[in-house]
């Protein structure tokens, strides 16, 4: 079950690092949905470092090739399955490593649990690994197009900086802004703020925020797989996620009962509410408003500077982290949240269909 | 699957508020685990309203009935079944509530989604329905006191006021406060806040922290089920969680990688982490650190004010929520959180076993 | 994963033969099925041993109460719970069977697998066990009926007398004959048959023909849930089954390619087969012809004669099988073939659901 | 979940018979099972049609590709995933049946299911997609080994000739032979039977017994996963697989109870049976005796005769089925057999582990 994610719609992934490929087979999704490899390929290229001075140097073209499931471009029912090859794997590059624990990686862990690891660029616990989910996010796509839902996700925060988005934020904004920040003068702060980061060999985190706009209501499958624990489930396995919270999120912890309701109100025939501090969902299951929610990142653990550890000796020592790593991950994380977002959404649009006859 | 959490050691639930009863299924828990009734009975009793101002009047004897899976006291390997019968049902109280959409509650999204709703007592989206999460806690507790696990919650902050512990707290401090805050000022401080809420018919939200001690590195399974997100997912569907976050949390965006960073050393013969922002997982698993992570509630819905709404029929309406309702549900939960975390460090501790050979 | 039969349509059961009580949780019930108590207890009343000679002469009256999941007799969507209490258990009479392996029961499998059992009437390892699936499938047959689908199946041999039915039959002419053979010669032949072998201390197995008709062409899920795949599964879940076989079954192994090909043609306006050698299944989907399987049953191994054991002292030993047994069980079995089949059709038809937009 | 077969060792499969590629993401596996490249070579040679008379003279050299999951020739823990380029693919070969209903294939059934179909040899409903199960049946092997418990299968039918194997039967006897049955002379027959049916266009069914040795005692998870209920699901799922029975089968249902029953015995100080009717399972526990079981196919559709048919413009006609073919499949499924009993085994070792504290 570990590598699998979904219940109609299920993303099994696949693969390491510095191995051969990484990809996945997608599962469930319904005969007749548009694979528009361009679209793919344009989300894999919002995930990949680019020239940005606060990511990796590390060149990753990233070309997927689909090998089932597709016929004339659309799906068929049959499992989806795809492949990228790593073109620019350096497994030697890492070798210094593979005695030695890195603070604040998985390397400590995945030995206890595994007994092995694959010290390679982190092997299968590296961030790389969720590249699969950029594919099926894209894919799931053309099924929230069905329904005219849309996701769209943004920095929020980097750092001490951050800007809360009121009312409508556009994807040109986003996109301009090299941190994908919506907001021009926090983008400079934020990006002059990760210069001197990186400088001192430093790194850091951020906050993503995420909109879904025209979700049907009635997603969600209380109680036990409530719309908010589904979203919450797919973000927190996302590398250096360290808190989720929806609409008005751990602030309602502050806020009074007549502070916080969402009142109910008619608007252009339809029943909405007032407010919309419950995020979109109530009772774990979506009721039509825009769902919310807010993502924080704890900053890049591959440091520059020297740092202590322990070697699989147990000998406390000293060590360097080098290779191609980020100075934040944050920006490149924003079509990650937007794919598990869209996988999450869509399985559960698949799975409300089995509750009418 | 929407009513089954769980993999290994799967909990199966039903029941609503004011039916015949409420109860589990836990299927996958290993033989010869004790049973001790007296100590179930004496966790769901932490959970019923009891005599606080701030808590329902409703009595809720909750006496639990096992119907199978036990031999002298022990589990044998076959299904766990229990139920508790509601005792102090009163469906037509709730008669004047089925046309209406109470704000911020489940009313309208349940109808959405199933058509037809139960509306005494809120039906399956009451948070009575989580009772048996805590009988399937205690009994997971059993599996977890084989390994020397031990699983402490407390509420470290309801409306303006908080309490963040450092080093170690007692269960005897959190079971003395009345609203199970460890620290005596900080819970004269709310209880007479919540007073004064309650006196305005208005209710309130908070925080509950909680600690996992003793667990075993090498649990979770990345990369679609790592620890975190298991927690998250069990957390979120906790009635009324807006946000979860574990270690650092969402402050962790605002650190550098060089203040976040846990560095490995040795302690008393073991790899330890110096600090423990990491919360005790890395890379999804679990790296021998305690466990800790803070759940964040929205404050009760259930208000005593007159509110705007809409009714079934479309047409805007006042209303005002009359039934025995709660000022604040957060020390109430402060059971919940501690048996659904024993679930899912249960659930894992048996997944881990399939690892070996 | 055990006692949870279903992929949408999910039953999980519980209880022993002799313990308190057995039931089950249907969860996944689309809202607005209609479920009939009645229809039900008739159910149950057609596996119940009744007063023939050669069924246990327990008396079970198997009142079934429902806990959840109901509004008005109709399904809400939420998870049915179900109880059976255990009205004439006797565990003491079970006593002297504690220490004892009985030749081909699952006395020694289950304790080897769960380190202890539950002698009493066989505790989980029971047919008794199956009585939820019979409730289940009652009202798996709500569902059917939306999309005007029956399943009828009959005793087609018991011992050495057998009957294969051509054409129609008739609910009335199975129910008619006392061991559910629609052919009343061969129920004659089985009868006396039957006494001899009750006289001996002996007891018989039998075979079961089940068609399912009306169910729409596009069920099942290959390549690993294949229609028939899911039947056999279920159907062998049932105590005593050996094998499983649909349409043409293992005769098609004796069968050339000419003889067996089912070859399309035009029959009122639809395309339908010739002949149903496939027996409605085509590459694991179902093609709209009659679906119809097979199902053999081993003889009660409970015999009243003397046979050689092991105790669990490792001691060869004698014992006769005393208590309140069946000498054929396949006539009860109908139901829950029935019933199963139902279970299965129903998930099969939401899961179907799922495949469009 | 239609695609992916297991509990905790998960195979998901992918692709179609013309398509790029097809392969399988094995997840679950325990890190350090030995991965030797060259006997899963060996096992998908077995599978492939070699220069029989009665094979498909497609060439299919089947070299398997790694993707993920080894390190230095073990398993790591990550999922295993594994590709096999379809080299010898002719596409529009298929391209005059695209409009036709083959008899007794899946075409209609899959139209009618998914709403498009893809023609080329069957698309995803050809037995090559089987393949992969060879694959991860291999590296199930591995774990096997580590219990030392061997699976075994064999021809023992095609057409009207048979041979019940009593006593041990080795695999060289079953290499031996063109059509993998071990008796000499019941081969000559069948080769000779195969030419006759060969040169008049037709085809054959038959029939594949399996033992598998050395399983420990306790495997098999009731009461919806019991041992006899996954192996048939997992058998079933096999393309033309028809039947399926264990111990004594069908035959079972002729037996009385006396004659049926497996009694117990102390042989070399462990608890075993004088007989093994029950074929190796009781109460759907795996009782430590060799488990046996049969598998019935049906003979190959893909029939060198004229047949009637109808075309999707619902209008009747003739056909010929060309393209390249087998006489009999059922030799070329031994492996196929051996890999999937080799899945369930170790799948249901692993979940046992779970049961132990």
């Amino acid at each position: 079950m570990s590598n699998t994610l979904g219940n109609i719609l299920r993303l099994t992934t696949f693969g390491e690092s510095h191995g051969p490929a990484i990809g996945g087979v997608l599962d469930g999704c319904p005969p007749g949905i548009r694979i528009e490899e361009k679209s793919i390929q344009h989300e894999l290229g919002r995930r990949s470092p680019g020239n940005q001075f606060f990511s990796s140097s590390r060149k990753e073209p990233d070309k997927v090739e689909f090998l089932s499931g597709l016929l004339k471009g659309c799906s068929t029912g049959a499992p989806i399955a795809f492949i990228v090859r790593n073109k620019n794997a350096k497994p030697t590059e890492y070798d210094h490593l593979k005695d030695l624990y890195r603070p604040s990686h998985a390397d400590f862990s995945w030995e206890q649990k595994f007994g092995v690891r694959d010290a390679s660029g982190g092997g299968r616990s590296s961030a790389r690994v969720l590249l699969p989910c950029v594919v099926g996010g894209a894919i799931a796509n053309g099924i929230l197009k069905k329904f005219h839902c849309s996701v769209l996700a943004w920095v929020s925060a980097i750092g001490p900086y951050s800007h809360e988005v009121r009312g409508k934020v556009s994807q040109y904004a986003i996109e301009s802004s090299p941190v994908r920040c919506p907001d021009d003068m926090t983008t400079q702060k934020i990006l002059s703020w990760l210069k001197e980061t990186h400088a001192r060999g430093d790194t850091a985190g951020g906050i993503i925020t995420c909109r879904i706009s025209g979700c049907p209501a009635g997603l969600g499958e209380p109680v036990f797989h409530k719309l908010q624990a589904a979203l919450a489930h797919a973000m927190m396995n996302i590398n250096s996620v360290k808190g989720f919270e929806y609409g008005s999120g751990f602030s309602a912890s502050r806020m009074k009962g007549s502070e916080h309701n969402d009142v109910f109100t008619m608007k252009g025939g339809q029943i909405r509410t007032l407010t919309n501090h419950d995020g979109g969902i109530q009772g774990g299951i979506s009721n039509g408003e825009d769902i919310i929610f807010r993502v924080g990142f704890k900053p890049v653990p591959s440091i520059g500077m020297m740092q202590e550890t322990v070697n699989s000796k147990r000998k406390k020592t000293n060590m360097r982290v080098s290779g191609r790593h980020d100075v934040c991950v944050v920006p490149r994380a924003v079509p990650i949240i937007e794919a598990m977002a869209r996988l999450i959404i869509a399985d559960h649009f698949l799975m409300q269909k089995t509750r009418s006859m």
